[in-house]
C-alpha cells in the first residue's frame, strides 16, 4: 500500500458539503488552486471533461448553423461604456490592464467579463444587409468577472472557461425563438448528458442580464438544498443593435436596427455535476461525461501477473473497439485496493475486476460506481452488457438528481411560511408575486433567497393568489431560494 | 452582378507584399482588427483552420502521452519575477492589471506572456517522486505580449492563439530527446499539412529563450525573403526547476531536481501558409487544412436552376461521404463569376463547376486553385479522381514552397557579401561563425540579419572557415536573415 497521498474525503457530504465539495474537486484531480485567489487550474482529468461537454454542444452548435470565432481578450473602455447599463452591471467585476511593460496605457483595457460589447462593435462592420443575416457565432473562451462574493472553486471562480454565443437576427421573432431553442438545447445537454434535472424560465426585472430584453434561464438544485443557475440566454431586442449601429437593409429597402441574442454555459456545470452525484467517497460522473467510463483492475499475484493483465489489456481492447472509453489500470505500484479508493474517489462509473479465477471461469466482476452493487458477467457477453448497465447508471442518476429536486421544491402563501422554508430545507419554494421590484428585494432582505426562475410551467395563480409579501394580486407564479 | 463588396486583391504580391498580405487576409475573411492595435478578431473561416490545424497536433500529443489541461491567465508579479533572467526577458512586453472594479490590486498581475513561472508553481506541488514522472502536459490558450515592433495580423500580434507544452523528466537526456522529438513532430505537420518547408536548427545563445538551456527552431522563408519563425522547442535543463523546486524522490531514494522542456506552435502558422502559397488572386489554401477542400459551383439559369442545383448537392454527397470538406455554394444571389473570384480569394483548393451541359455529358469541370488548370472528368470517376488530385495540389504547393526556400539560401565567407546578399535579394545567407556574441551583434547593427538558425545540416566548416565578421576561426555555421 503506497502511503504517500491521503486518499480519500475525511468529512461526510451530508455534514459539511462546503468541505466536502472542496475534497472531491482537488484530491479527484479536477484541479487546483492557482496562486491568485479565485483562480483554478484545471488538471487534465477536469480538463477531459470539459473537452467532452464542449464536444457534445460544439457538434450540435454547428449542426444548427452556429460558426466558431475568436475574439479579443482585451477591450478598450469606452466600447465597454457605450452600453451604459451594461457597462455598470459588470464595472464593479472588471480587471484593468493599465500598462504594457514600464508604459502606462493612454486608455485602460477591461478583460472581457463577456464580450457583447466587443462583438458587437465588430458585428456592425460585417452586417450590411438581410443577406448577411442571420448571424450565429460561437466562442469558446474565458471570462474574467473579480468575484465580489466568496469564491468556490468551478461554481464561482474570477476566471472561467464557457462558450458564448452571439446572433444577429432580422426581426423579433427570430431572436426570440434563438434564445429559446439554445435554452432547450443546454437543457437535453444538462439533463441528458450530466444527469440534472432543471426548472426552465424567465428571470425577473432585477435579476436578468443587463442589457437584455429578456433572460432565459434553467436552475438546478445542489445537494445542500441551494440553487444553482446552470445556463442562461438571452434576447437582447434592439438594446445592443441600436448602441452599437448594428443596422441592416431589409428586405423593404429600408435600413433596421438588427435583432440579437446572447448565451452561455461555463465549466460551472462540472461543479454542479460534483455536488449533485457525488457521495462520501468521492465524484460519481455521468458516463456520457466521464472521461474514463470503466476502468479495468486486474488482481493479480507476482506469479499470475504477466497472464491477468493480459487478459485485462485484451478485455480493454475488446470493449474500445465499442468506442468506449477504457483505462487498464496495470501499474505495480499500487495495490488493488488503492486502485479501487481511487477510482471510487474519481468517479469512475463501472470498474471490471479481473483475477486468475475470472480468467479460468471466464467471468468478469463488474462493480457500480453509483450503487456499488457487484455484477457477475460471462466473458463473452460483455460487448452486450457493458453499454446497458452504463445506460442504467446514467439513467439512475438522473432518477436520484430528479428526487432530489422534487423534494426540494415546496410552495408558501405568505412570508413566514416562506422564511420558514428556507430557514430550515432549503431549495425552491414557489410563491405568488405581484411583479413589484420592492418586494422582491424585500423577500431577499428577510430570508437571503431570490427570485432564480419565473417558471414557464407552473404558472397556475389560482394556487398563489396574492403576493407573498405584500398580498397583493399576484400576476406571476416564482420560484425563490438561496443561490451559490 | 452583386457589387456590394469589393472583391479581390488591389495589388500584386511581388509589388506590394505587405499590402497585398493584408488584402489576402482581411478579405479572404480569415480575421479582421479588433478595436486595440495589434490584436485581432478570426472570423469563422480563419477560425476553422485553426481548428484543423490544433486537432491535428492534439491527436499526435495524445497519442504520445501528453495531457491537455489550463492554467490561470493572471500571473502574480512575484511569481513571474522568480526567475530572473525569464522575467526580465519578458518584461517590456508584458501586459499588468492593476485594478479590479474600483478598487487598486495589492500586487499587480500579468497576462501570462508565456506559462512557464505558473506552470512550474504548479508542477512543483504535484511531483513528489519519479513515479510521478514524466509529467507532459499541453495547454490551448493564448498568450499576450504587447508588440514593441510592428504588428501583422497573425505574424505578430499582441494576442495570439497557441499551445504550449511543459514537461517534466527525470534526467537530462529524457529531457533532450522529447524537445528534439517535437522538433520533429512539429517539423512534419508544416511540411507535410501546411506544405512549408523548414531548416532545422539551434538559436545562437542570444536568440535562444530566455532560461532555456537550448532552444531548438524551425525557420521558414517568406515569399518576401524574410525569414519566419515557425515553430520552437526548448530544452530547459534545470533551470526553471531549481527556481521553482521541482524536486523528486528519485529511483536511488535521493532527491533530484527535475528537467524540463517547453515548447510552442501558434496561428502565426496561418499566416505563413496565406505569405508563402498565395498569389494575385489570393489565398491558396493546402488541402490538408483547408476549411473547404472543394466548392461545388452549379452554373444554372431560372429554367434549369432546380436540376442543377439538385445534381450539385447530389456531387456533394457523395464526395462529402468520402470525408472530404465540401461547401455547395448554390446561393441565388451572387453569379457564378463572382462566386469563382470569391472561392479563389478564400484559396479553396478544388473548384467543380456544373451546368446543364455538363450534367448532359455526364462530365464535370474541374479547376484546380493552385495552377488554374482545367480538369474534365466523367461523373462517375469523380470519388476516384478527386482525392488524387487534392493530393497533386497539396505536393505541387510543398514543391513550390521548396523552390522559393531553396532559391533563397545564399552563401557568404565575408560581411561585405552578406551584406550585399541581404541588401539585394534577402533570405538565408549561410556563414562561418566563431560563436562570439559581439560579432552576431555587429553583423545585426550592419545588415539588420539576425542569426535565426545554426542549422542541424551543413556543418561544414571546410566551406566556412572563418568567422564572417571578425574572420577568426569559425566553429559553427549559422543562417543569418533579416526576419518577421
Amino acid at each position: 500500500m503506497d502511503s504517500r497521498k491521503p486518499l480519500g474525503i475525511s468529512v461526510k457530504k451530508i455534514e459539511d458539503f462546503s468541505e466536502w465539495y472542496l475534497q472531491a474537486v482537488l484530491k479527484g484531480e479536477l484541479l487546483d488552486y492557482g496562486p491568485v485567489k479565485g483562480f483554478i487550474v484545471l488538471r487534465p482529468y477536469g480538463y477531459r471533461i470539459w473537452t467532452i461537454l464542449s464536444e457534445i454542444l460544439d457538434k450540435i452548435l454547428i449542426a444548427t448553423g452556429h460558426e466558431n470565432g475568436f475574439l479579443p481578450l482585451l477591450i478598450p473602455e469606452k466600447i465597454l461604456a457605450k452600453e451604459k447599463q451594461h457597462f455598470s452591471g459588470f464595472n464593479p467585476e472588471v480587471y484593468w490592464v493599465t500598462a504594457a511593460g514600464n508604459n502606462p496605457l493612454s486608455e485602460r483595457l477591461a478583460l472581457r467579463p463577456t464580450s457583447e460589447a466587443i462583438a458587437y462593435s465588430t458585428f456592425s462592420n460585417w452586417i450590411k444587409s438581410y443577406r448577411d443575416l442571420p448571424l450565429k457565432m460561437n466562442f469558446w473562451n474565458s471570462a474574467l468577472r473579480a468575484d465580489i462574493k466568496g469564491t468556490k472553486p468551478l461554481i464561482r471562480s474570477s476566471e472561467f472557461l464557457w462558450q458564448e454565443g452571439h446572433t444577429v437576427h432580422e426581426n423579433m421573432d427570430e431572436a426570440k425563438s434563438q434564445s429559446q431553442e439554445i435554452l432547450e438545447v443546454y437543457r437535453k445537454i444538462i439533463e441528458e448528458d450530466l444527469a440534472i434535472p432543471c426548472i426552465a424560465g424567465y428571470k425577473s426585472e432585477k435579476e436578468k442580464f443587463v442589457g437584455a430584453e429578456e433572460t432565459f434561464t434553467l436552475e438546478g438544485i445542489m445537494s445542500d438544498g441551494k440553487a444553482l443557475q446552470m445556463a442562461t440566454s438571452h434576447n437582447l431586442g434592439q438594446n445592443f443593435s441600436k448602441t452599437f449601429g448594428i443596422k441592416y437593409l431589409g428586405r423593404d429597402n429600408q435600413e433596421h436596427f438588427a435583432w440579437q441574442t446572447s448565451w452561455g454555459l461555463s465549466w460551472r456545470l462540472i461543479g454542479a455535476v460534483v455536488m449533485v452525484h457525488g457521495d462520501d467517497r468521492g465524484i460519481i460522473l455521468p458516463p456520457r461525461i466521464a472521461p474514463i467510463q470503466i476502468v479495468i483492475v486486474p488482481i493479480f499475484r507476482d506469479e499470475d501477473a504477466h497472464d491477468v493483465k493480459r487478459s485485462a489489456v485484451e478485455i480493454g481492447t475488446i470493449l474500445r473497439s465499442n468506442k468506449l472509453r477504457i483505462l487498464v489500470d496495470d501499474r505495480d505500484e499500487y495495490t488493488s485496493g488503492w486502485k479501487f479508493n481511487e477510482w471510487e474517489l474519481k468517479g469512475v462509473p463501472l470498474r471490471v475486476n479481473i483475477g486468475k479465477r475470472d480468467i479460468a471461469k471466464g467471468e468478469l466482476e463488474l462493480v457500480r460506481r453509483d450503487t456499488r452493487e457487484r455484477i457477475y458477467c460471462k466473458r463473452d457477453e460483455l460487448m452486450l452488457r457493458v453499454p446497458k448497465i452504463l445506460d442504467e447508471i446514467q439513467g439512475n442518476l438522473l432518477i436520484q438528481a430528479k428526487a432530489l429536486l422534487n423534494g426540494c421544491i415546496s410552495q408558501a402563501n405568505s412570508l413566514n411560511a416562506l422564511k420558514s422554508i428556507i430557514d430550515s430545507k432549503g431549495g425552491f419554494v414557489m410563491c405568488g408575486w405581484c411583479e413589484d421590484q420592492e418586494c422582491e428585494l424585500r423577500i431577499k432582505e428577510a430570508t437571503g433567497a431570490d427570485i432564480r426562475v419565473i417558471p414557464f410551467v407552473g404558472q397556475d395563480l389560482s394556487r398563489f393568489p396574492t403576493c407573498v409579501y405584500c398580498e397583493s394580486k399576484a400576476s406571476r407564479v416564482a420560484m425563490f431560494a438561496q443561490a451559490y
